[in-house]
């Protein structure tokens, strides 16, 4: 059931995106997309002790709506894909354990969701599993702390700085039946290749990932015989405005012009003008929310009839920048159709 | 070309192991299985400044081996699959990232490498990719760090802590051709799910894994309708001593008698009685190097026909181990069969 196009995994039967749940932070809930996400919680906490079990609580809280949504109980679900940004994922371990369903933990830091998508469309398509449950989770406290100064310092953040989302999204994705006019499939997707350009700034990631943004999509428009035109929206995870800027003109000195149908999830999660996110969001959870909260609602109601999500992500960890390695990025493309 | 039994995943077309390398360090080289390895290195840093770098060093080294026993160009390998231990994975990603290769990342702690082949060998069987590399590495100096205590303290080890594998093993699938007789395919495999026993001693992994690596055999040997006689060999990836215990306890309680074709890899690298390494082996590289170094080598001559791996995973971290988290406990299992 499963084929390839050059690089791409082509989904013969497309795996329909039966539920999705979005859960986000206070200053989440304020921003433009305030109005879509499910939940919206006041307490950075969540109810927690610590901003760690604040984000498995996200994790858990978005995955149990997800199942509720789509009439699932987790005994129905045959494979959860899921993973985080936090050392050895643990938000996915603790915020997923009491589901227990057998678990494909990923590492693709901020593009998780869309390489959660990606494989977990793969196995479906393929018949390993009728249902998977992709999950992932970002929570600015714990990223900040983590990867760069611990919050209580107050340290000042450059403009090229983003804001990481805390929230999580889960998506059910089903191969029971075939999609349904008006549903919302997985028609194809590419697994992308880690890009190095030597970029060491860890508040930069947007320069850090754009590359890899650009080879993905145009391993995927070259592969499926595409155009930018063939999409109402080519949505980068987590570029911002400096990442945004530089996939433009990257794929302009190609020729590849995408300027009415290309944005990126990191510029309309919050308002830069007046929210104080510097060049834009980032997270594990950006393009997973907006997807799951905004995206997906735009598709089921015609709105946009075929996204393109290239799920960016930049790999690196405080022990490596401290030694002087430079940000990898990556890009894994999701093909999201409306169902004629 | 997938299907499922029980929670199983099925290859009808099973893919070929068609290369294997093994890179370790010194004291795995002086262990019972050192004469196995294809590299084993005196030094600890493998030449690097860091630790860190060190082990992106042994997956460099382990992913070329294997490439080039394949005789396979980068260029010609369709996706890697790769994860580790170490924060964020970055001796998966700054090991591999000069290929070029797509990109799968992994986070499965020490079942990495069943985590791997298994997603690896479902993406070849069911025809989106024909040649995957799956790769895994740990070191020990590296882990203790990061897991325990700085090495410069010299702190005692209790007699249930387990010495972490300092190694790579990277596998080449393909499934450009249907295995031959005597080529090594992966006929099934299983996601395992994550199994919480409320283990809170990060020195004590072998008992927070064995519940996950019970529940996994049982649930592959009934799904696939197998026993124990079915195998030469059911190998767990690092229980160790008082894992190793624990699962033929627990399976005996359940009139699962494993005693004859048990054994656990984690007790096989190294030596206990001269080597210190109290209940045994763990990392990720130990189920690794011991299955490409010594029991594919075990399979190609026909010592063992049909061998059942089941990686262990102990998921958790520092701070979750510092927050009062208990250490949640994943095996996957991986069938490799000797084609007659």
């Amino acid at each position: 059931m499963g084929s390839r196009k050059g690089k791409c995994m082509v989904f013969e039967r497309p795996p329909v995106l039966r539920a999705a749940a979005s859960v986000v932070g206070k200053k989440e809930g304020e921003g433009p997309l305030g109005h879509c996400f499910d939940v919206v919680n006041e307490d950075a906490y969540f109810g927690e002790k610590t901003w760690e079990k604040a984000e498995a609580s996200l994790q858990r809280t978005s995955a149990g709506l997800a199942m509720q949504k789509a009439e699932l109980a987790p005994t129905q679900v045959d494979v959860v894909l899921a993973g985080d940004l936090i050392n050895q994922c643990t938000p996915s371990t603790f915020g997923l354990v009491e589901f227990g369903i057998p678990f494909i933990g990923l590492f693709g830091a901020c593009s998780t969701c869309a390489e959660g998508l990606a494989v977990g469309a793969a196995l479906l398509n393929a018949g390993y599993a009728k249902t998977a449950l992709c999950v992932t989770s970002s929570h600015f406290s714990t990223a900040e702390r983590q990867f760069r100064m611990p919050l209580a310092y107050g340290a000042q953040r450059p403009p090229t700085a983003q804001w990481t989302v805390t929230g999580s999204g889960a998506f059910v994705l089903d191969a029971g039946m075939p999609a349904k006019s008006g549903e919302i499939c997985i028609r194809a997707a590419l697994v992308g290749k880690p890009v190095d350009m030597g970029i060491v700034d860890a508040n930069n990631m947007g320069a850090a990932m754009a590359p890899a943004a650009c080879d993905s999509i145009q391993q995927f428009l070259q592969d499926m015989d595409c155009t930018p035109a063939s999409f109402d929206l080519i949505a980068t995870g987590d570029l911002g405005a400096l990442g945004y800027g530089i996939v433009k003109d990257l794929l302009g000195r190609d020729g590849l012009v995408l300027d009415n149908v290309y944005d990126d999830c990191g510029l309309m999660i919050f308002d830069r003008e007046t929210q104080e996110v510097e060049a834009g969001a980032s997270g594990c959870a950006c393009s997973a929310v907006v997807l799951a909260g905004h995206l997906l609602q735009q598709l089921r109601e015609g709105i946009l009839n075929n996204v393109l999500l290239v799920g960016t992500g930049a790999l690196m960890s405080p022990t490596s920048f401290q030694q002087g390695e430079s940000i990898v990025g990556i890009a894994h493309c999701v093909w999201l159709s409306r169902q004629p």
